[in-house]
């Protein structure tokens, strides 16, 4: 065989290969609620942190504080480019052209990413990003892909070639065998959403490249806006949690700045507008959307307070969701939230097969074709496939370690600030399962107050 | 990814890859026993045919007769390498040193192969190899691994880079997880037997590689020459059908070269002195492969003209195989052969488990772990793994196809001649299974009558 010099060279510099490659390698919803925070929140701070919530796996004892931040260094040394910046400007997303206006590509362009803190405690990482909430939205994907291959790294680093070989034709054949069994069941609607719980960057280039080959029709796109720009696909993805968390603790915010100037008398009924406020605040960040997306970009995410709650009062405060496209689902037995919305949209005169139903929490191959088989008749079903597409090396690994087994690192925001006050409070997710409510514990109280625990329930959270 | 041009060009001139490397590139026990050959039998002739047991399969609609040339005629370029010669004459084999004196070294440098003849009839080809024995014996290995490599390729031209990236990985997993099965049965005595049937040489190697990794201990050696050469491994083999066959026939035509003599009266007492000499050639070739070899290498193969009667009359026709390592199974059902085995060395009052039981006959790993599991307490077991390790890539092609399916492809001894006289015979092989018979028809009635049909059984052929 021909030595490729070149290659061997690159391959023993390991070190120098980044794990994030482009601030476009990032999921392409992060790029159209930046758009969203820079046009109405452009006055508001925010802080994501990292968060392992897999107890058993401590990553300093994995991967060397020294390579963390050589990679989150690099993240910070990227730009838009300016190839990037024209497919963003050019390219038509779900249809509609001219998503992005001339000034946020200015923006974007101007972009650098804010500094990261980053220390041990209590032999864990402590990784925090703070800046306005524009820079600092996009740092939850690569600090998680940065994270997560650096860690599939070091547990492949002292493989030889012949395990190497082996893990990922394991790992292929794995994969392959789901997609034949999703292609057989005929599942469609299936787009690739592992961005952020990938095992490496061109193994999920690999896996979308199958799940094309495999899956013909029934696949529709990644979310991904790197490589949806490299192997011309569709980029998914409409909103997320962080929307309704940040509007909602600026409510609470002004609430308590409100409480604190002596002046004004905490009436009862100053309570309770304030409350409602708050409680307003998840159909707000959907009036908002809707002035500045349309079309398949009107997916709604219910459960940031509980969906129960969000569906039964929606009719009410928010009569224009009749017109969305539909809900994607991201902390309820998927099961019950699919009869939930097919109830909700019956309930409203609307026939549930013109509307969708995404699913995208904790999805496997199994669960997605028993919910296909189940519902696609009664509602548009689509799945966003996460880790068990992009990070699925479960008993793949030839030596039967389990180092490579994905872990749920999750990276939320944690405090909002109103940039012009000074002022700040801890943001809040209650969610449909108590295991993924995330806050601080007396706001969460207080939130509970407020929207109820009407259908919450304890799941137990794998990845 | 740095593009590797010299790698691309090599990649696109695939017609010009050959199949076979190099004149080591074959079966080590075809090396004993070419050297057995021009010590014993210089002034003989043979024949090799090859034959497609695999009626469903047509070769000629598969691979073309232009390529097939081609890589034929590769091989008779092939000359032995200067380095190839200095391994054989300094290596040694099964602790042995110097096993081919100079002589032989100096015969093997001189060697070129015969000229091939090949033809279509009939929908498939006809291929034979003409010459002295010595010289055309190992076109036997070349020509089977050409053929089944041929045939790989073709099955593999128009797949993608997808495909074909899932099919290995497919193949590797299927593989790696039955050399852990045999791990975790503790199999021992695993030796790789699978260059004539193999996918393809580089495939060969990954399998020795894996079972290096995978067996450990368990892992004792390949029978290719040039992939025990050039991964320091011990070279498998000690002979094969061809010898019992070769030096049977040339007593039948002894006898009837005699016959035909006018002044010679065919009397009775003649009749059954000619059918003697027949009969005691399968004891005559061991007593001249015990004067050529030694220790390890006096491994019998009891089943040419049928395992039972031989069994009966060695200890009255050949009492030395009481001193022999053991025998290697190619026909018979392996429980029954290896009962026969263990009765016939307490018979001569040997303890079995001092004696090799080498089955190396349709081998799976079930087969494998069942029979080690049944016998490695009773008798020292071996395994040569042919088909199943170096060609299963059954159910791993993507699209679904079997053309990658092994098929049963041998290329037998069919004609013996003896070039003093000109005389020429068929060749015959009786086997312990009907179905493996070779032989013209009245040649095969004839050898019934001397050899009997006890223990001789009905057992389909797969690969």
């Amino acid at each position: 065989m021909t030595t490729n010099f070149a290659q061997r060279i690159h391959n023993a510099n390991y070190k120098f290969d980044p794990y994030v490659r482009s601030l476009v390698d990032c999921d392409f919803y992060k790029l159209l609620m930046a758009y969203f925070i820079w046009k109405h929140y452009p006055d508001v701070g925010v802080t994501f942190t990292v968060k392992n919530r897999t107890k058993a796996v401590k990553l300093p004892a994995i991967v060397p504080e020294a390579h963390l931040r050589e990679q989150l260094d690099h993240v910070r040394s990227l730009r838009f480019t300016k190839s990037e910046l024209i497919w963003l400007k050019g390219n038509s997303f779900y249809g509609q052209e001219g998503i992005f206006p001339g000034d946020f590509i200015a923006a974007l362009a101007g972009l650098q990413l804010p500094e990261y803190h980053l220390e041990v405690r209590d032999g864990e990482y402590h990784i925090t990003f703070s800046g306005t909430w524009f820079e600092t939205t996009l740092w939850e994907i690569y600090a998680l892909a940065v994270i997560n291959e650096a860690r599939s790294r070091a547990a492949m680093a002292d493989m030889t070639k012949y395990e190497l070989t082996v893990l990922y034709a394991n790992a292929t054949s794995k994969l392959v065998a789901k997609l034949k069994a999703l292609k057989e069941a005929d599942v469609r609607g299936i787009a690739e959403f592992g961005t952020r719980r990938r095992h490496g960057f061109l193994w999920q280039e690999f896996v979308i490249e199958a799940m094309q080959e495999e899956l013909g029709a029934g696949f529709i796109g990644t979310s991904n806006a790197l490589h949806a720009m490299r192997m011309d696909l569709e980029a998914i993805g409409t909103n997320a949690h962080e929307l309704p968390m940040t509007i909602t603790a600026l409510a609470r915010l002004e609430g308590l700045e409100r409480s604190k100037r002596p002046t004004v008398e905490n009436s009862d009924f100053m309570k309770q507008y304030l409350r409602n406020q708050i409680f307003m605040s998840q159909y707000r960040v959907l009036e908002q959307w809707e002035q500045t997306f349309s079309g398949n970009l009107l997916v709604a995410l219910p459960d940031t307070f509980g969906s129960t709650q969000f569906l039964q009062n929606a009719k009410s405060c928010f009569p224009n969701i009749e017109h969305w496209t539909g809900f994607r689902e991201d902390s309820k037995d998927p099961y019950i939230a699919a009869e939930e919305k097919i109830a909700f949209w019956k309930s409203l005169g609307v026939d549930p097969r013109q509307k969708l139903q995404l699913f995208s929490d904790g999805l496997n191959h199994e669960l997605m074709i028993d919910l296909s088989n189940k519902f696609r008749d009664r509602i548009r079903c689509g799945f966003g496939w996460g880790t068990n597409a992009t990070n699925d090396f479960r008993d793949c690994d030839p030596r039967g370690r389990t180092d490579l087994n994905p872990i749920s690192l999750v990276c939320k925001v944690t405090e909002v600030k109103n940039l012009k006050t000074g002022g700040k409070v801890g943001a809040v997710k209650l969610s449909d399962n108590y295991t993924k409510a995330t806050g601080p514990e007396e706001e969460i109280a207080y939130y509970r107050e407020i929207f109820g625990h009407e259908g919450v329930a304890d799941i137990p959270v794998e990845v």
